[in-house]
């Protein structure tokens, strides 16, 4: 299983596309930051990130794209710019066809270092260490995504299946989905 | 001047299309809302209400796209779907060309009942009066985003022409957008 792992934002865009299985060694594909301009106006920016996973996904073709779930309580600042940048993030997946599945940020860190409340530090070391990289990737959001890659590889795949029944039936139930 | 206004949202998304320019009768064009289930996974929504938008910027042609400013501290519960909602409406503008606009809830209600903190009702009642309608558009998203294209139309203008400027003087001295 290919995922692109996603952690999302405006100024900072981390994606880390990570290969494997539960049970098996993890292969890091590729690992980076997408960034805009931070004097560009708001919608501009959302489009060159739309451009930047857009292109993102036709590179690697991820089986399964794993976006950081925003929660309001964060930075109040900055979180309607993450809000819409993972917007942007999920709707390039789905309209290639791609699954979405969001992790809490405590899911990412208890999945990958076995506490959910890890600092990044020693989530950059895990994620090092379980891709058997020689340097730590940076900056954070990088290993950010890396981390939501491999936490959905070891526990999104059931949740993946199920999501997928639960709709299947859901639309079987009210015979088409109305807008 | 054409603006499609937006009331962003992932269970109904107000839109309406109003003609007009300062000093001179305002028209509607279109009025509508966009629903999507709230059964189906977040990125299937937010996918339909890309095409949702998208066919509305295709159908109204318009020069500006006016797009509700969501606060952080509005209802916790809804925010992030509403966030994301309006980043899909920005990024489907900014893709077509289209320049985007924001204006905050007070600063709609003050340009059309005169108000910062009038209610919905008073808003409806003006709305209805301003466009010469024989009956109040429904439901309240649908009247929010007509009075959000009426408050483009009569202080947007300047705002749009001074950021295009903004950031046409930025690109000349950065160079180039570096993403």
């Amino acid at each position: 299983m290919r995922v692109l792992g996603i952690d999302p934002g405006l100024t900072r865009c981390g994606v880390g596309v990570v290969d494997g299985s539960v049970g098996r060694p993890l292969t890091m594909v590729h690992v980076g930051v997408y960034r805009t301009p931070a004097d560009l106006d708001i919608a501009k920016r959302l489009h060159q990130l739309e451009q930047a996973v857009e292109a993102g996904i036709l590179e690697h073709r991820p089986d399964v794209v794993a976006v950081e779930r925003v929660f309001s309580q964060h930075n109040v600042r900055t979180v309607m710019g993450t809000a819409q940048a993972s917007g942007i993030a999920m709707v390039v997946a789905a309209r290639h066809g791609i699954p979405v599945q969001l992790h809490t940020p405590s899911e990412v860190k208890a999945a990958v270092t076995g506490s959910g409340r890890a600092d990044k530090a020693q989530v950059t070391q895990m994620v090092t260490r379980l891709l058997r990289l020689t340097s730590a990737p940076t900056p954070a959001d990088a290993a950010d995504a890396l981390a939501l890659a491999i936490c959905h590889i070891w526990r999104g795949g059931a949740q993946t299946r199920l999501q997928a029944a639960v709709e299947a039936q859901s639309l079987r139930t009210s015979g088409t989905a109305s807008r």
